[in-house]
């Protein structure tokens, strides 16, 4: 069991004034091949910002950075600032040109790197009995 | 921008015969605060069974390892083997009980290395217009 994994960026997020797309490494093209028949995908990426040792010890925020919801494990928020810095968006396809995904939304910066990609297939698990609190 | 990002353990999944529950390391502690408001969460692991050069060379697979779905590209996927082993369950909470999530099922065998816990929130991106190819 080695004690930590390593992991590369497959791509990056692109962002000019008007069109936002994911760029895939072109040595990854083939892994893209299918990604025509779904209109969504969960985009995984790092918050390469926060990558330094005070950004991953946080333990503990006030959600969406507002000092009135209360103090949060980070592990039952999104926050940007946690042990691993991995981000996930749910993104609709605009349309895909080689080795560009190009998207509608992500909360994520110019440059931030991508990590994975899945097709998003809606969830089989149960959702009735949804609990969540008021913050969220 | 360095080459690769290390991430580490937060926890591991365990299974015993009627119980299935994730053990998030002690140090971690603070970081679960409020997640006992939430009813379901996303874990993320780490497919470590997978991790050496052949694993994550892997670019096509057959979807649900069926040769009768169509080779396809990893990213439209959810396979196991991938450029980065991140794998990714919407698990229910049952109960919590100090540094044990204990939850409905996850697709991860035990001793999984776990590698994130997100608070799980409805999306609020549009999902009209779904598409998915016929595998999915």
């Amino acid at each position: 069991m080695p004690p930590s994994f390593e992991i590369k960026p497959i791509g990056f997020v692109r962002r000019s004034d008007d069109t936002l797309w994911i760029e895939i490494d072109a040595s990854f093209l083939p892994a893209m091949a299918g990604l025509e028949d779904f209109s969504h995908i969960q985009v995984l990426f790092w918050f390469d910002q926060n990558d330094h040792a005070e950004g991953r010890s946080v333990l503990k925020v006030h959600p969406c950075r507002n000092e009135q919801n209360p103090l949060t494990g980070v592990f039952a928020t999104h926050s940007p600032l946690r042990p691993n810095l991995i981000g996930s968006s749910l993104c609709r396809i605009a349309s895909i040109d080689a080795n560009r995904i190009y998207i509608d939304r992500i909360d994520a910066f110019d440059a931030t790197p991508v990590i994975d990609i899945k097709c998003f297939i809606p969830t089989s698990r149960d959702l009735t009995n949804l609990r969540l609190p008021d913050w969220a």
